[in-house]
């Protein structure tokens, strides 16, 4: 039983030098750019198509979460640790955690209990400067803007009203969403309204996301959409020649990071998260890096199925020629009980009814998955607080569905509480996968590809769009971007885009405020219900609670 | 000649890995944490207080400059390239670079030619994170603060309209000057104006820089000093319980970054540039952490030795218990005609009389750090365009002063052009060095110590006080601030505050148009004239010259 906090745990691990967990992947230590003994960098060149299309992808998701998370990251390390417990070579490939959340309410992203990757307090902090570097490229495009429309030689005539681009900031910072810039008289620019939004929000690190090399990263930074000129002409990134002074600041950011679990298996993490208001996956060079050094590649994509594996299917997959083999459905026995109509205060206590209940939630997210023609394994994220009888409802009503359901003690014991889950997903990946295919073509009409994921995945009747919408949409047909992929902007919290129905919601339709537009991403981005993407800290801040001693020992970061 | 750009000589040089840098120094690899294969950074522990008395420093600044600098940094490498040539065991120790003026006018600081800190692109860049976590630092308490004022049950009662505090980020951006945040509703927080100053002038980097330990870094975060309570209660990070989580953001920061010249001998680069408008001298512990593992250090203020030698002594030294013992004045012929009133377009047009008319400057400046107790060199930074007679003018107006001027061509053959300086700096520490002594006591009256910067360093006859500096002083007096350091923020181009009085001003006097407060790094700052503390792009920035290939090789870069 863990008694210890994450913090505790990770600490008392000893930890062994990444070059050696590079040796595990036949890297030789030349290729490794350490960043201090416990991560690096691994180049590009590692990377082999061949390995890609032979080795074995692995994706976790889950049901409809509740606000603590289903502990997605916690059994994707767990499984990985599993699965190379029952003798397979497998890598867990993850997404980085953003600062916004160390500080706020729900803590980093590193694992939890004896499922973790280290160094846990690195990667939560600033890890390899990544987002760093995201948030300058992004940043000096804003300032690059606005000495344009400052200047009297180079103006390109920006009407700074139509600008789309915002800075951002790695950061929960709400005073920061909504500002007036460029006051305060001639030399101080062009007032104008802006706002931040967090940096993993960033359509840069959008890009980083779907770039496939250096080149493609460039190209895309170019094709960067800001707005318009007083004569209604487009003006992109390339138009300020931003694009590769932007590449620069990004030139390390693109190489995958390599750590490793707690049990001393390699861990690949890049990329951002928030899959309800971003793409929400790790970068395709990581999982494509993860694939050409490992024969099993365990991976992510965040908050429910409906978002990350929708956005990891249609988009990610997709767009790189991936073919995952089994996916992992992360539920927790806590989450059944809430869609079943528990309250928060009764989340931990039993409560076999409320589970029933709450098991159509799971339902929806297993038909759904199979309609992209893969198998789902359930992965029950043991919690102190689960019964027998509540657990071994879920299992049997899965197995009645064809699903195995198998519970998942990573937490608590590591790759020994996992073994069963992995051999549940070795079944799968080695007799019942073929290959998947995404649930829409990117050349489809843009409302009809909304449409396919409203009614396919949400279980909607329809797709309500306000006038904005309308409008939005036509701008898009305008320059060109019909045949972008869609990336929805929706709460984690329900199907729907109404936080309050949870479970199986049906007869609703969902609306589409606005449609935002990534053109070097190459993301149609309709805004689903109010999505803020500049998150606020709590009352209490986590910041309060940390503390750092003499010798750089910190306690309270989670 | 060099005829290849900065980057390219740095690109063209073969490098070595930093390992056996270190190894120079006798650390243990064990000892470094690697960043890349060419940069490291030193654990604390290796400071060693015995050696820092017994070696020595050497403090590079430079007579009053033209925009372009009077390279500094190029000398200071190249003197430490000259010093290892004629046997001394020597180390450069530098600021780090900003982002801003690598994408504005004046480009990166890793010096220049055959003088120059490797890898130049990665010193230029985002480097070892430092700024960022710097940046972060800064901005989380921005956050909190707004949080607090927004906060129902955390509420300490903020007057919103009080708060100094201000978010940074390090990029030349002047529409971020002066903004209102908050706005948008009552779930974006309190709408109040704010603004962004550049990373650099952060007070967290001046307590970076200022901090002798970990533990006197987490104290120096809590005393930052940020506005009052609507009844006029001092507020401080503290109150805000911030300080545990900045210096958890700044854990990785405090240590010193090792890289190397082109001729591979120890460079430690930390802390941040710009002492016009913060201290400008790098952090204390790499000063001691060169000190301790180096029997001459080479370092460096910021901009003419009115501002950055003068905080270096008065503020740096005095403080940490440094003692510099010889000053290596730089100045360009080019400079000295520029002060004998030479057009700008006839800079590089060889003008004796202009020469001999400018001298008055770099003897004020000579004057001026003999009042410290310090014998100066004078390093003539040689270019292409110097005439013979010049040269040999200011060598025989300095021997009249009993100062030996010598000619540095470190940029254009390294070591081998700068063996001259380097034994003239030798002669001065080996034969002229006494103990130091700094021009004020902190603990004087506030006035008498900015009166005795203005008078005896600027040579003006008296200080003037805005209303607003008045107001100021009597805050700083009833918040028990008097004995701080004095940081003036001056402009770099005059010793006066008035940009357009070059050479060797008199009859002038200062005047402070408002008094800041650096709480945290016990600095009182007055403001002089019109300082900005975020600069502005030019018309045409930098960024747009700058490519780089899909190997990755940058070009434009300076």
């Amino acid at each position: 039983m863990a008694h210890l906090t994450d913090i505790e745990i990770a600490q008392a691990n000893d930890i062994n030098h990444i070059k050696n967990i590079a040796k595990k992947l036949d890297i030789s230590e030349d290729d490794l750019d350490l960043y201090g003994k416990y991560k690096a960098k691994l180049p590009l060149h590692l990377i082999d198509e061949n390995k890609i299309k032979t080795n074995n992808l692995v994706l976790v998701t889950a049901i409809t979460p509740t606000p603590a998370g289903e502990g997605k990251t916690t059994v994707s390390i767990g499984l990985t640790e599993g699965l190379n417990k029952v003798g397979k070579q497998a890598t867990v490939v993850l997404r980085e955690p953003s600062l916004g959340p160390v500080f706020g309410i729900k803590g980093g992203a590193a694992g939890g209990g004896y499922s973790q990757v280290v160094p846990m307090e690195d990667i939560n902090l600033h890890f390899t400067g990544d987002f760093n570097a995201v948030e300058k490229a992004n940043n000096l495009l804003s300032a690059l803007i606005d000495n344009n429309i400052q200047s009297k030689t180079q103006n390109l005539n920006i009407d700074p009203r139509t600008i789309l681009w915002k800075r951002v900031i790695d950061m929960n910072d709400r005073a920061l969403r909504q500002i007036t810039i460029g006051l305060g008289g001639t030399a101080n620019g062009i007032p104008r309204e802006d706002g931040f939004n967090i940096t993993p929000a960033s359509e840069v690190m959008a890009i980083l996301c779907m770039a496939t090399d250096f080149e493609d990263l460039k190209k895309r930074l170019g094709d960067i959409f800001i707005g318009f000129t007083f004569d209604r002409k487009p003006i992109f990134a390339r138009d300020l020649k931003a694009e590769n002074a932007m590449a620069i600041l990004l030139k390390e950011a693109i190489k995958p990071n390599l750590v490793q679990t707690l049990e001393e298996n390699p861990a690949i993490i890049h990329g951002g998260p928030f899959a309800n208001i971003a793409q929400g996956t790790n970068t395709i060079i990581a999982t494509k890096m993860g694939l050409s050094l490992s024969n099993y590649v365990v991976t992510e994509a965040g908050f429910g199925a409906d978002l990350g594996a929708e956005k990891f299917l249609n988009i990610k997959s997709a767009y790189a020629g991936l073919n995952p083999k089994c996916v992992v459905l992360v539920a927790t026995v806590r989450a059944l009980r809430h869609h079943g109509g528990a309250q928060k205060e009764d989340y931990n206590t039993p409560n076999l009814d409320a589970v029933k209940d709450g098991f159509k939630n799971l339902e929806k997210h297993i038909e759904n998955i199979r309609k992209y023609n893969i198998e789902p394994v359930v992965a029950i994220n043991a919690f102190v607080s689960d019964s027998e009888k509540e657990i071994d409802y879920i299992k049997t009503t899965c197995e009645s569905l064809g699903v195995q359901a198998v519970l998942s003690e990573g937490w608590e014991k590591g790759g020994e509480g996992t073994k069963d889950l992995a051999n549940a997903v070795i079944n799968v990946v080695e007799n019942k996968a073929t290959q998947y295919k995404p649930l829409y073509d990117w050349k489809s009409p843009v409302k009809e590809k909304i449409e396919t994921i409203a009614k396919e995945i949400y279980g909607a009747d329809g797709v309500i769009y306000d006038k904005k919408a309308e409008l939005n949409l036509r701008r898009i047909d305008r320059l060109g971007f019909n045949d972008f992929a869609i990336c929805m902007a929706k709460t984690q919290k329900s199907f729907s885009d109404d936080d309050k129905l949870i479970g199986r919601p049906t007869g609703f339709k969902v609306t589409v405020r606005e449609i935002e537009i990534a053109a070097g991403a190459q993301f149609i981005i309709p805004i689903l219900g109010k999505m803020m993407r500049m998150p606020g800290l709590p009352a209490i801040p986590a910041s309060e609670g940390m503390t750092i001693d003499k010798e750089g020992v910190i306690s309270g970061l989670s």
